[in-house]
C-alpha cells in the first residue's frame, strides 16, 4: 500500500470483524462506524446509552444490523468492552465519547484488561498526496517522555503492526533535530542508546537506525546532500519520535497542513485499539477502523 | 503577504542591501546570492578563497557587481564579516561553506561581535501552497532547550522580526501535544509560565496563547471541535515550539512532506543573518536573503 486510502479496499478483501465501540453516543464516531459496517469490515457492537445509540443509528440512516448493549455508566461499558475481547465476542475496541483515561483504565487492569504487551503506545500512519509510502508516526498520542526501554517497546509494537500489515523488514528511523549525536541533544543520546541495544540485541525483521532529522528519513536528495550512509535514510517506513510532543506536531502537521491522510491505532492490547481525538476526520477515524481490520486480519494470519 | 514566494518581489520594492558571505565559496550560496544579486535586492560582499570564488562566479555566469574579499581562514573570514557589519560597511551576514560554530562564535564574540539582542535564535518562515498565511516557526535550529527565560526572548525575536514584516500585532501560538496544562508535559507547565510572566508584563505589539496542539494553532475547524475559545486559537502567526527536535519537525515536516516553501534567519545580532543548511533549496537560500533584505527595510523604516 502507498496511500492510507487503500485501507478501506484492503480491508475489503479478508472477514469482517466484530468492532466493540464504549460510549457509541458520538456523531463522529457513528459516522466512521457507518461508513465502516456499509463496507462490510465489521459488524459494530455500539455499547452505551441505549435511546441515544438508537437515535444516532436512525439519524445517520445505518441500515447494517447493529448489536447494541446498553450500559451508560462510562466504567462499566468499559468494562463490557474489555470483556467481550476476553471472551473472543469481539475482535476489536474502539472508543467512543467518553474520556480516554477510563477506557484505558479498564484495558490495563491487571485481573480484568487485555493488555498483552509490556506497554500500550500509539501508531500513526500517515500518507502524503505526492509521497511514495505509508509512515508510521510513533508515539504522538500516548506516551509523553518515553524513557530509551520504553523507546524499544514502543518500536516493537510499531513493528508488530508493520508485519501484520505485510512489511517483511520496515525501516525504522530514530527521529531528532539533527543525524550527529550531540550530548546536549537527550533524542540524539536515546537514538545511540537504542542503536547500541539492537547491536548487542540484533533486531528481527526490521532494521533501525539513527539520529535523523525528519529530511534525512524522507527525502533520498538530502540525504545525498548531506552525505549520509544508512540504510533507513532516506527510505524509512516507522519514524520514532523523541517524545509526545514530537510525534503529536508531525501528525498533526501532516494531516492539518501538508493535506496527509491519516489512520490510527493503539498498540499493545490484545486486539487492535482504535482511539481517534474530535479534532480527527471522519475519514481518519473509519481509515483507522480499516486498519484495526487489516492488522487482524495480519495478526491470525501469522497465528497460522 | 500570504505566501514565502512574495519575499523576492516584496524586497524589490525597499533599496539594496549589502551582503557579507564568509566563505562563499559553496555552491549551493552562490546560487542563491546570484538569484538575490540579479533580482537587485542585494550588492554581494564574498569572502573567502578568492581563486574559487573568482571560478564559482565564471560557474554560475554571475554578471552583477561583487566585492570579494580574499580570507581563506574561516575563523579570520568571519571576522571580516563581523567587521564589516560593526563598520556599517554591510547590511546582512550569510553563511557559506563553514561551520556555524565558526561564524557563531565571531558573532557572540563580547569584544569584537555583533550580538544585540540578549539570545541569539532562528526564525524559520514557512507558507503551504493552500493556507492563507506565513506562519514563523521557532526556534527549529539554533536553541536546544530553550528555559521559560530563554522562552521569552526567542518569542520577543521572533516578534521583532514579525513588526519589521509589517504585522502590527503577531498572533504567538505556544505549542505543545495538548491544549490543557499537564504537570507531566513539560511543555504545557512552560506554556503555563509564559503565560503568567505575559499577564503580569502585559505583550507590547503582540497577542499570546498556549499551550495549543498545532492543529489548534492553523485549523479554525479544529479549534470548533475542541469548544476553544483564545485569541490564537486557529489564527497564529508565529508558533513557539517546545524545544528544537519540536520546531525542527515541523520545519522538516512542513518542506519535505508537506510543500511548503520556507525562509529563515537568525535573529538577535545588529543584522539579521542567513544560515541556512545544505539540505535547504537554493530558493530556500534566496527566500532568506528576501527576508533579510526586507527585515533591514522594516527595520529602518521604524528607526526613523
Amino acid at each position: 500500500m502507498k496511500s492510507v486510502r487503500e485501507l478501506l479496499p484492503e480491508a475489503k478483501k479478508g472477514p469482517k470483524q466484530r468492532l466493540a465501540v464504549v460510549f457509541a453516543h458520538d456523531e463522529f464516531v457513528m459516522d466512521a462506524v457507518k461508513v465502516a459496517a456499509e463496507a462490510g469490515i465489521v459488524s459494530p457492537i455500539l455499547i452505551g446509552d441505549s435511546p441515544e445509540i438508537h437515535r444516532l443509528i436512525r439519524e445517520f440512516g445505518i441500515n447494517e444490523p447493529c448489536e447494541i448493549i446498553h450500559e451508560p455508566d462510562p466504567e462499566r461499558a468499559s468494562r463490557v468492552g474489555v470483556d467481550l475481547i476476553n471472551a473472543h465476542r469481539a475482535d476489536l475496541l474502539m472508543k467512543g465519547l467518553l474520556d480516554t483515561k477510563i477506557l484505558l483504565k479498564a484495558v490495563v487492569n491487571s485481573e480484568t484488561g487485555i493488555k498483552a504487551a509490556r506497554l500500550l503506545s500509539h501508531v500513526g500512519l500517515v500518507s502524503f498526496p505526492e509521497f511514495d509510502r505509508i509512515l508510521f508516526v510513533t508515539d504522538g498520542a500516548m506516551n509523553i517522555a518515553p524513557t530509551v526501554e520504553e523507546k524499544i517497546l514502543i518500536i516493537e509494537n510499531a513493528v508488530r503492526l508493520a508485519h501484520a500489515l505485510g512489511y517483511e523488514e520496515p525501516k525504522v528511523g530514530i527521529v531528532s533535530a539533527v543525524e550527529k549525536v550531540n550530548p546536549k541533544i537527550a533524542s540524539t543520546v536515546d537514538a545511540e542508546a537504542i542503536n547500541d541495544y539492537y547491536r548487542i540485541n540484533p533486531p528481527s525483521g526490521f532494521v533501525i537506525d539513527g539520529p535523523f532529522a525528519v529530511d534525512n528519513l524522507v527525502s533520498p536528495e538530502s540525504v545525498r546532500h548531506k552525505g549520509l550512509k544508512s540504510p533507513v535514510a532516506g527510505i524509512a517506513d516507522i519514524m520514532l519520535f523523541p517524545n509526545l510532543d514530537g510525534g503529536n506536531i508531525f501528525y498533526k502537521t501532516s494531516v492539518f497542513l501538508g493535506h496527509a491522510s491519516a489512520a490510527g491505532l493503539v498498540l499493545g492490547a490484545k486486539v487492535p485499539i482504535i482511539l481517534t481525538s474530535r479534532a480527527d476526520s471522519a475519514e481518519t477515524k473509519s481509515n483507522s477502523i480499516a486498519l484495526g481490520v487489516i492488522s487482524c486480519h495480519g495478526l491470525s494470519h501469522s497465528r497460522h
